[in-house]
C-alpha cells in the first residue's frame, strides 16, 4: 500500500484573549490578508506559496506548530511513530503528535489542490 | 522610501545534544532531503515550496520560529515595532524579535531568488 504526505503549513497558536489583535499582527507582519475566520477560534491567512497559515486561539503556551497533510491518517501516524514520534490525541479528523525533538505537530487530511502531484509517496 | 519583506520560511529549533537525530527525524517526517549542514549547529532541508526550512540546535526550549526576509533590515524592524513587536537582539546579519503574541521570530536579509517579484512592498 502506498500513501502520501507533505507539509501543509503552520499554525500560529496564540495564548490570548484577543484573537483579533493576534491575527491583525500576524496578517500585517507577513503581508497576508485575513481570508476566513471563526470568531474567537481561528483566522486563516492568505496562502504563502500554497501553505496553509492560520492564527489560532489556544489555552496552552503560544507556539508555532507544523501541520502534515496526508491521504491516509492511520498510515501516516504509523509512519511517524516508526520514526520516533508519539501520538498525543485524536481531535475530530486530525491527530496531534509529538516529535522526538519535543515539538507538537498535527497530521491532517489532505486538502490542498496540488497534493497528489506534490506530496511524497511512501511505501508501506 | 519603499522596502520589501515576506515570509522566508521556518526554523525548527531543537534543544538537543543530537542534532543529527533531530534532522533525520524532520527530514523523514517532511519528506525533505538534507541539503546543507554545519555540524552540530544546523541542517538545511530541501525547500518546501521555496521556503527555507532548517533544523537548528539551540540552548533554549525547542520551538518552531518564523523568519521574515527583507531588503532593508532597519526599515522592516521599525515596521514590525510599529505593529507591536519588540526587538530582542541583533545577531550578525539578522535581528531577533518578539511578537505581541509572545512568539520569537527573526528578520533576516533577503536571499531567495524570487524575492523581488513576490515580496510585499511597504511604503515608509
Amino acid at each position: 500500500m502506498t500513501h502520501r504526505s507533505r507539509l501543509a503549513g503552520f499554525i500560529i497558536d496564540c495564548e490570548t484573549e484577543d484573537l483579533d489583535a493576534a491575527a491583525d499582527f500576524w496578517s500585517a507582519a507577513l503581508g497576508s490578508a485575513q481570508r476566513d475566520k471563526e470568531r474567537g477560534k481561528y483566522v486563516v491567512l492568505d496562502a504563502q506559496r500554497g501553505l496553509h497559515v492560520e492564527v489560532q486561539k489556544v489555552e496552552h503556551q503560544s507556539r508555532v506548530h507544523l501541520d502534515i497533510e496526508t491521504d491516509d491518517i492511520e498510515a501516516e501516524v504509523a509512519r511517524l511513530e516508526a520514526l520516533g514520534a508519539r501520538q498525543i490525541r485524536k481531535v475530530r479528523s486530525w491527530v496531534v503528535m509529538e516529535a522526538p525533538t519535543g515539538h507538537r505537530f498535527c497530521v491532517i487530511p489532505a486538502e490542498t489542490d496540488d497534493f497528489n502531484a506534490e506530496a511524497t509517496a511512501w511505501q508501506a
